[in-house]
């Protein structure tokens, strides 16, 4: 069940259909999950910008680093260029050489791509060694191909799938969550998407309730949750026609909705905003044959709604995460448990952001 | 009022002795608030990092531009040289120039500073045109030497002024604001302060409270609050011993903060956070007798406890300038209430943040 | 006498027609040149991207911050917005608040301007204090404004004028310089123009010759001419319709121009590059009628041109503002003496660079 | 041969003693080069900045992309946390992973890295795809760990080695190339060492002598050279005592090296520099003992000589790529021609840059 089935409602934007990444047109996403044994617990999302060749049909793109402690690829060729020319991989910290060659595999063999001799992959991690045998280096470029192989639009599955498969949050079992809104037609009826690996702490605040500080669980509290390097990424897609300028901006908000879950971006922390238009006018052909881009963005002052849109869904999208997360025992023993519906949702009512809970 | 009398307590850390900037020991304050005739309502608020020759003893200073769209001068040589070398100075958007000229007359008539031939004046604005006749510049290079002059420690003055004179926030008024965070001595015993001037939109939350939402304003709503062209200025002070790079880091998770009492940093609202460390082992001289700076820094592994506290306490002087701000008519009639909390404080109620309200 | 007077040819490309930044259409250049006495020698340049409405036509824009040890003001915004919506104006360190004041001035009382009520002034500077006055503060609002006023196409006056007045360039008079570079058609046709105000040191090269080394006049070298707290402005101007994306790629080929100079970009030279298009298509009104902008940029495939032009026509322009500038005595008696011709035309030919100098 | 076999002296500041990065005390180089029938030319160099664990003792470091059109790996959390706790790999384009990989391999297999859990491995490339089958991804994980081991100090094989085996600069074979200078005791006696991986075009100049333009061999001249996806990395090494901050300013000086030799940062060409001191003072320790670190680091004021340092040595290090290279037939029977001596010497003579060759 998700926030919204606890009649949470995040924010005063309405959502999309599915309110979830995948309500922006072209958008799929793909999950490969790797739980074996007892000590793996692991595995990789990707997110596909469009069902077209990626490569020959760049999408215009824009990261944040929030925190950089983390090793996110292709950063310096998206700033550079303004777009994105790969799926995008999320993984765990040390597989993120798999996600290269998963992504060059997927390129360099992409029918139209024969020539290609440069291929800026993006692979974005998070560390989930607490539950995963992380040093073991479990995920292939197979498994990379298969989540891209898988990838799909429709309902995004959450919870311990994927990339999400180990993470932890909030020193709750944290996972792959995603959320939308959309615009009403006076401010362009725009799509805004988020899908977010959660793997970070902080002082968990569900819609405004303080979770966390009620429960006595938060970091520097005495159960010291912050021994876990953690990261968010937050992948926040959208049919607006914004340039990668535009797109930096967007992707900066995003980083206020990880705040207002009680996220701190603390130290160990590699928090990463990637952020990206569908925008079929912007898309930024490899070959181009005239040298010039005809396109049309929107102007700076219609960003506004948009940014609250990614504010709200990158919220909705963490709590999402921890809604789905189910509870995970994993390599030495180490377990953690699902958010405790038990507790969580009576402080939910005693704080009034919920009515009727069925 | 400031928001801790009414009960409500916001974030899980200790605050100061003061819950102020001026925590932070050696930091003063100084407003010059100008309220003339039906139309002049602006100022200017001085923060000093000590009371000695700031041009002489440099502090460690970094810069985050949340959202670059504003004045905020001496950005550049912040970031290249990791310091600061003035007060820094808040006004209003078409008062820099004065801004300026007024830490020159300061900072080259400084007794020791007879042969100084360049300054960076760090001077940070925001638009107060809703209230204040901003095209008329009224603030003179005097009223900045004043706010200096009357700079002091102890209790910071909030709400209607200095630079928070004719300030609007979330469509109520806004102003100055401030509060402050102590860490424990097991954490390091750090203290960090934050001041504000707020002049922003967005969905106002007090404390998780969704204020904007139960009372239908905010931004996008019918009312439509998103006319005026905002920003945030935030100042940050610590006296941990953090080096500019750590302290860009600090922040950036003030701009958390502000997203937690639900700002959006609006296209039109130029959003900046100034941190700086006031340790003296880490001053930098003007003139180095020796090449080499021996300092003594934190560790990165510790500056979360500092990144925490840095958006509790910038959370709290938001909802403290709110808080203070009073009911303020200005040029042309524009009239923009005080928050209001015979609306406000029920519902704190109503969400139980706030128990026993006298 | 200019450069080529002397039969010197810098780089590989056709100048344009001025060789100067005037040459791209539309874009005109206007100083005042303060010589009052023996202490002030100092001025300002103020670089106009066209004839219109600067507000409310603003030119796409980037800045880059070789070494942001310099006052520079707006970058923030022309970085956020990626557009430029006063003139440039240039002058000296302590001066810059008297631009800011100017360019308000002129653009709130530019017709149609009633009611703005926020401005991006754009003002950079170097430090001439070696030969002027700086501390006295000489220029005003009215120079400003009279720099504006008297901007014209055409050819551009160089050496000791406007904001050159006082500048000294590895050791010798500088000032302003300018150079341009004009593609030929099947790159495109575009034409990319430089202005600098050259203030700076390092070891001097002219056309690769080590002017610098063999006159043994160099920083480090026994006479020490590292002394001086110098800077170089780098205002590039180019009618190829790039983004701010690509104009602040543009504005970082300039930085390598400098370095053929032989500049270092010493620690105290604020060296600064401001790059700008006037291609009419991607002018921004300040008030949008749509939501959306039309434009038509240059694919990234197609700025490597665009590229060399720039650091030709920056690397010519320093040397013309050395060309141009004339010996000149200062406060307290420092004398600044030009371009040694008949030391450095010797070796010209000696290093077989001119053939035949008349 | 070198350059200076030759009589050229490019700067004027003396170099170290064996004019090589690892002039810097306890840095290390490995080659490993692949020469695999007619089509694999490619290869991994690996750069040590100290011969202990380097991941328990980081050193401070900084990267300045001069364009970000590369895959450089590590990037984000080198610039976070501000220093490096790998070797330092260079390979080509899709060999990244690879590099990845050989360092994972290299670090968590160390002695005393049991259980560590993250590893930022710092991995750069050009493209090599004009000689070496670059989609046949040659490089295993096996070459980094071969070419980290056969690490060592004194001179370094410059040419067609390591990452340099297969590259092509100018239109003529580049390579690897390195060279140093060392400052006199009066300006602190530290030495600045680099190392280029040389794969770029534009307008050849060896010490200012216009090659390039003398032999019509150019971007956008008749030949067209600028059809090779290039790029162009530079690794940075001092015994300096810079912290991160100025390390980033040390790295943007070696842009202007490339620059003097007539580079262009031409749109396909991903020039990446990275800066690292080996001041023991300076270095992190993975787990810090105390909270504290106290380090000793240069004041701004004392860094222009480094400067200097570095664009004279990155100068020189691709002049020296250019000048060991061998002519090289590759993939599809391409060949590139090694500098042309009988035609370059002659040009050097004509235009006086060297007397006396022998």
């Amino acid at each position: 069940k998700r926030a919204r089935d606890y009649k949470l409602k995040i924010g005063v934007m309405p959502t999309g259909k599915l309110n979830g990444i995948t309500d922006v047109e072209g958008v799929k996403v793909g999950h490969i999950t790797l739980n074996i044994g007892d000590t793996v617990h692991t595995g990789v999302t990707a997110i596909l910008p469009h069902g077209d060749n990626i490569f020959q049909e760049k999408v215009p793109a824009a990261i944040f680093a929030a925190n950089g402690f983390g090793k996110l690829t292709g950063t310096t060729q998206i700033i550079e260029l303004g777009n994105i020319e790969t799926p995008i991989i999320l993984t765990n910290t040390l597989s993120v050489a798999a996600g290269i060659e998963g992504l060059l595999d997927y390129t360099l063999n992409y029918k139209g791509n024969e020539s290609i001799k440069s291929v800026n992959a993006v692979v974005g991690e998070t560390n989930d060694s607490y539950l995963n045998d992380i040093r073991g280096r479990h995920v292939t470029k197979q498994h990379v191909l298969e989540a891209i192989e898988s990838a799909h639009s429709g309902q995004v599955e959450e919870g311990n799938v994927g990339a999400g498969t180990g993470t932890v949050c909030f020193g709750y079992k944290g996972g792959i969550g995603t959320s939308s809104r959309k615009l009403p037609k006076n401010l362009g009826g725009y799509t805004v998407g988020v899908l977010v690996q959660s793997n970070f702490g902080g002082v968990l605040q569900i819609d405004g309730v303080p979770i966390g500080a009620e429960l006595g669980k938060f970091s520097f509290s005495n159960q010291l949750l912050n021994n876990v390097d953690g990261s968010c990424m937050v992948v926040i897609a959208t049919d607006a026609p914004l340039d990668s300028r535009n797109l930096e901006r967007l992707a900066k908000r995003a980083f206020l909705g990880l705040g207002k879950t009680g996220g701190i971006a603390s130290n160990g922390s590699g928090d990463y905003m990637i952020a990206f238009s569908t925008a079929k006018d912007l898309r930024t052909p490899h070959t181009s044959k005239t040298t010039m881009l005809k396109n049309s963005t929107l102007h700076n002052d219609e960003t506004s709604p948009l940014f609250m849109a990614a504010i709200e869904a990158t919220e909705e999208a963490i709590i999402n995460s921890l809604f789905a997360a189910k509870t995970m025992t994993g390599i030495t023993g180490n377990k953690v448990n699902a958010l405790p519906l038990d507790q969580v949702l009576p402080l939910l009512k005693k704080f009034n952001r919920i009515i009727n809970e069925q």
